[in-house]
């Protein structure tokens, strides 16, 4: 019996979600879950189709990437996974896909600027499109790399993970984080229906403004200011 | 037993359209159903995912935003809907989506040009998009605002409600609304298709004209004139 | 017992496929078809949404649009079908939508050039866009001079209603044609896969260049020439 | 009972996929399996929509376009598969397509750049156009020469089979293969999820760069170089 079915679980649930909500083809993406008590967390298997899955298949990594359980290598991006978790204490879950949208902007290397409401309903800043990396990088750790490449954007630009809970990474693609891996995967939806927003707002007025600072702030902190309004809780 | 059986059953049906018809992912967007006879409107509990909804959620709220049964906190727009119930005498429902389409041209900041006789058959204007609010109004009371803005845009423009069932509220996204709630849903739809088609046009022929007044006029009244021959009544 | 039950029976299967091939929604939209021995042709009812027709709902209409069995007002198009029927013999089922990419085409008054097999495939010449009706034309018996219009369409450009199955309405959208009301759907949405893929190679390439006449023949010719070899016939 | 069974098996479940990943409408679009060891191939009858197949519909054809077993006329493309059957030896499956997005970059006649990584997982260079025939060439063995096109575009750009697995032709759309027919279904689709990031990179930003070297080589062989980690294997 596994220590950690639950987190498994968890794990597995999340991952399943990215086909049902067209953000990923194939193998492609990847979404875990972590222990903090444990110091573990559970993430896909690389390379395996979705239809294929089942939750006992999540493989258990440490927070140094060391396997823990699992017959399965893990997926190929488990460093970078591993370097936020280190980084982030807060953080319980973590998405990787390469929806349509998201990755348009990230290999168009802009920011999405945050055009409207739906956007400001979930952060006060444009996404942020970390650059790639410098050739050295690259051919050093380079997952471990791509954790440091998303922090050092994080600092560089003065932005709060607790409250930007999505980045792009620069010609690869989208990475998001929440409270916990279905948070991870309910951020990683909204980034592409942002990503699609964005781009049809330019098409009709390449002029367009970004939202207000007011109604930025207003629309936020409705959801999650310390008088928020918005759903059952508070 | 509930005094409201119907209303929310209407409401409630209509909210279960959003998901079904594109026009919503996760808790965005929200339907209400007025009884005039009875002072009371029905509208969705806010931050509710679709898929866990029931009937008997619906919350009834009067016309001066006092929740009079339902144990959830309503819709965080509901003050909206309030204002325009108030307002405009005939409207029977009232439905608030983030469809894609609809809102890139509200991030854009422009009016929907009526470019074909998919748009006459609805009305015979331009979607009206609502200028974004001064700083002032959204510190104030901001939703109760988001109504008011609407009617002055409606007044500024000389729109009939009664005819012109859409807005788009700039920045922001869509409000359409019918003599009931599943009217008010389908003009969501329909907006959604003519913001999406208007958008191609415009990317195909960035000089496409206006439809000609005369086929406006044609095409709106043979659907809603006095000897309208679309349908099945009349 | 109907004298057309098998003549309603495929009007009411072609009608049938608009919603499944996401060519429509609500009740946008119809399809006819012709019994020339009978002289009568079935079309969609008026304003009926499409999971509440029924076979037996289907409305015969004459070729001077006098309806001859039915219990439902006919199409609001129907005269246009009748026109078309009149003027072209072999016609056998007409069909008429919405659909986005088409609309949009129409919306823009322009031809969809032909860029490439897919459109050879199907004939050889662009898309026709037909000019919106005069003033004059448009208060008179509008939907009896839009069938006009296609025609005059076809004789100014000197196209051949045998091959040219499909054309657009300026401002308005597709009709679409065939030897029965089947090959008509799936004309309407060859046509609305041709009008998206042009559409998108006019994004990427503002000058692409048109299909050269060499490959329009072949293309064309293998599927329909004397020598044709693609498919089981022949 | 036919000495091809499982390979028309084969055949016939990649052909089935075509419609599933929403890469083809009606009868667009066919696959082949080959038997090197038979010297034969499967390959979907010319015209037959998908819904009205059966594995044992696929017609068994030798590597001279000789049909060796079936009722049916093969592919009207039959020549193209055989001819780089013929050419390309570790080649075990062709897939056709129509899919929309790759079909606007043959029309457009551009190369597809590679703009990001999930293009470097699947190879490193742009995805290659091959230019439209001459006439005379198109007005002799024409499917044959389709084949030789696709051969000269590949020697021209100095482009290995072996990694590169899709191509464009000029006009008419995407060719792809692999290993296997379920891997030339696959490249099929990645195909059109590369030709979709890349027009919308480009109208995000018309002056995108192409990945940069360093990144390619790592993307690319991470998940097929001798030291590869991504996946179950090695």
């Amino acid at each position: 019996m596994s220590n950690y079915k639950e987190l498994k679980r968890e794990c597995y649930e999340a991952n399943m979600e990215l086909p049902r909500l067209d953000l990923v083809v194939y193998t492609f993406g990847n979404v875990s879950a972590v222990a903090r008590d444990k110091g573990v967390f559970a993430i896909k298997p690389s390379g395996i189709p979705y239809e294929e899955l089942a939750a006992d298949d999540m493989v258990i990594v440490d927070l140094d990437n060391k396997v823990v359980e699992g017959k399965m290598r893990p997926s190929s991006d488990t460093k970078t996974h591993a370097f936020l978790y280190r980084s982030w204490e807060n953080v319980g879950g973590i998405a990787h896909t390469h929806s349509t949208y998201a990755v348009a902007w990230a290999q168009a290397q802009r920011d999405i600027p945050i055009f409207g409401t739906t956007h400001a309903d979930h952060h006060t800043h444009d996404v942020p499109c970390a650059p790639p990396m410098s050739d050295e990088l690259i051919q050093g750790d380079y997952e471990h790399m791509t954790g440091q490449q998303i922090l050092d954007c994080f600092r560089e630009k003065n932005l709060d993970f607790n409250e930007v809970e999505m980045v792009l990474l620069g010609n690869h693609g989208p990475f998001t984080w929440g409270k916990n891996a279905a948070k991870a995967v309910y951020n990683s939806k909204v980034l592409e229906e942002l990503a699609k927003m964005a781009f049809l707002t330019l098409q009709i007025n390449p002029n367009a403004p970004r939202l207000r600072q007011a109604l930025i702030r207003k629309h936020y902190d409705r959801k999650h200011g310390k008088d928020a309004y918005y759903g059952q809780n508070g």
